[in-house]
């Protein structure tokens, strides 16, 4: 038998503090809390980290132990330590996957590893959104019918400063009029990233199975087959014999 | 008639500048200097700067009349400015061609826009270099043929640790055994970036046409189409009516 | 001064000469006549070509000296000779652009070049269609603003059954509430491929300049750098010594 | 527990059956026998089919219970019925994988598949190849060190009429100065493809255990996770309501 998968749930957890703001009602143990339920549910086994705790809750050893990073920050990306980023960046690049949710698209990690700016158009008008599937045969797309239709959303819109997907599994539609790349697959060292929209802070999207579907999907994509560090080395012995030169 | 191409040459400019290095013969001027030639002789409009100027010689002024930036470094990429870096990466988000060469590999500016260590195997051993031609249909390998050969050059082998290339044009084979890909192209935001590996401070690969005539297309084909910034906004007004939720 | 860009304009035109069809009133000379005006409006060379002509009008003479082929085709796809069909993949492989428009979804010489089946789903409720820029730095996004927007089309929507793009330049959002990736860039061999969707037969999209505009920048962008075939050949020389074996 | 992966071994079988050719003595039951042997050790679920079988052994029944399907093929590929590779092309397009080994990137099924000629450069000299992994994390790379060393193999080299694959895994050196891209990944459809060039009739590469692990490795890598065929349909019925236009 195979081993859980190891997930931690990182989340920045302030909008959840503050008993005026909906995301108190909605999601009153954190954000982190229903999705940390939901994949225990599906056998995982689940950390959760937040952004107050000494280091951000991301130690060496627990992302050491961690096989997807889930991520996610809105009104404290700038509170996040930078070396906690380069930790973070690393163990992606070792293997590590990493998802990362709704307005985690503007966090340092997200950024760091695309090199771009994450920018994107948004309002906030309860409108609908029907996240489409365009790659129906791909593993995060499983047990999800042709799309997702999700009542009330802020919306996020085309142009999204991202490299191109390596592979584009969602495309977002919106009642406003507005399109949006809305779950994008990449690969990066031996990491894999996968971004999916969904997960305001003002709607309860993290107690809906489909979306949750979605995130457990994409943690087990996200696992490495094959992890390891591709260092840097010199390597004074040729595989081949060299000639001697004129 | 179109307007020249605007190409600034960046170069570390400290090999070339210490008498005991093979660096001072070849390239008594600095190696920006026979690329920056060859790139006027196209009928570019050529700057060059360096890193011992003030701010790198990539002041906010230069980059903004730059379509096309060239980059190579390798001994200093520590001291090139966290601000410069910034600086430099969104003019390339912004549209700004980036053509990094040989040991920029490990430059904080391509380090920045790949989100990977740009980590690879090396060997100094003299050995000959065959750079093949994989997409004979792309403009950076106008004018070339199946492959350039090089008698004697310093080794980069895989694994290469960037982002899977947008279009891979060359791959190199080597003497002693290895292979690289040698010719990556990518975009980021609304630029073009190509990493070229020849280039090694000791050998005279900047004299070289076939290799000058790869930079020169390359810089040809990073010239953006359409240049511009795309932000972050809140789009209050929304294109279509959105109704009324329960 | 460069030489104009040899296009030929391939129509089916069945539709318009039907006097029953809206076709017959939009596009009284054919929908290739709007098209080959506006190209030749552009400074290109323009040819067109129809179904019922003997070889289809594509002579092997006539590709010879095309630079970009566009096609639309609907009714009857069927009737495309296979040889005919050989002919022009081969001139793509060899770097003839191909631009195809709309219904060709479904043509022989899109679902050759693609290997896949072209489904896609459709509806015909004189529906609102807004193209949206995702890669507002491409070349064939030049003059686009943020999106086109179409008052009356027949519906395009996903899951649309081709190989994920090389490059992704427009997304339409649908007022029925569907998306479609309408924009799609491919390389086939030397020769590039653009698919746009709006061209619906009894809309007068092709006296739209928005439109048009794509066309003809979907054109340059599809002209050849580097024409040629890349054949199988024995090449029994080697480049290097190959050492005996026990 | 998981049910084992359907795998149809499918070979050409007529070297093997040329009693003066040394593919008789190197696989003397064909060279799917020590393929489906090794498929058959990792606990699959293997059967075989050759081409002088009725319907070339793959019947729809067969197809239909296949999860991937491999293919070797060589001297007749002409020989190859085209509705059989119509329907081997519906099945890949609907989830079923597809491993082409070696000298099966002329056959029908891959050209088909790729849309392109499949054209490469060759040589008989036994030589040494060695395959580079150039995306360690990938599945296909599982068990594979920094690269598999042939002693002596048919050279296979550049240019490699193929689209540029979804993802490249290996790249090969070859002893007499070529490289080759010969392990290539790409989706159609639902179905996953991946082409790797060892095999070669007059060589035990498929005793190898290295060159049988990846094969293994791209099997298990090509089962679909959703399998379905996407089909073409009229949606008359909108997702939103459709306003009236003037």
């Amino acid at each position: 038998m195979s081993k859980p998968v190891r997930v931690t749930v990182w989340n920045e957890f302030r909008h959840e503090k503050d008993s005026s703001h909906a995301a108190s009602q909605i999601y009153p143990d954190g954000m982190h809390a229903p999705i940390a339920g939901w994949l225990r549910q599906q056998g995982m086994d689940v950390a959760t980290a937040t952004l107050d705790e000494p280091e951000h809750g991301l130690t060496q050893e627990l992302l050491d132990k961690t096989d997807v990073l889930i991520w996610w920050g809105h009104l404290a990306h700038g509170e996040v330590c930078d070396e906690i980023v380069d930790r973070v960046q690393l163990r992606v690049l070792s293997g590590m996957g990493l998802v990362v949710l709704h307005s985690g698209h503007h966090s340092k990690i997200f950024r760091r590893l695309m090199g771009t700016t994450g920018h994107l158009k948004w309002r906030e008008a309860d409108e609908r959104e029907r996240i489409w599937v365009v790659e129906p045969g791909h593993p995060i797309a499983a047990g999800i019918d042709r799309f997702i239709e999700l009542d009330r959303v802020e919306m996020y819109g085309e142009r999204f400063d991202i490299p191109a997907p390596d592979t584009l599994v969602f495309i977002s539609w919106f009642e406003g009029g507005n399109v949006f790349r809305s779950g994008c697959c990449w690969n990066r060292g031996r990491g894999r990233i996968f971004y999916f929209r969904p997960g305001h802070e003002s709607f309860p999207h993290f107690h809906n199975e489909q979306i949750l579907r979605v995130i457990s999907n994409a943690v087990n994509w996200a696992v490495a087959d094959n992890p390891g560090f591709d260092d840097v080395a010199n390597e004074r012995e040729s595989l081949e014999p060299i000639g001697a030169k004129d």
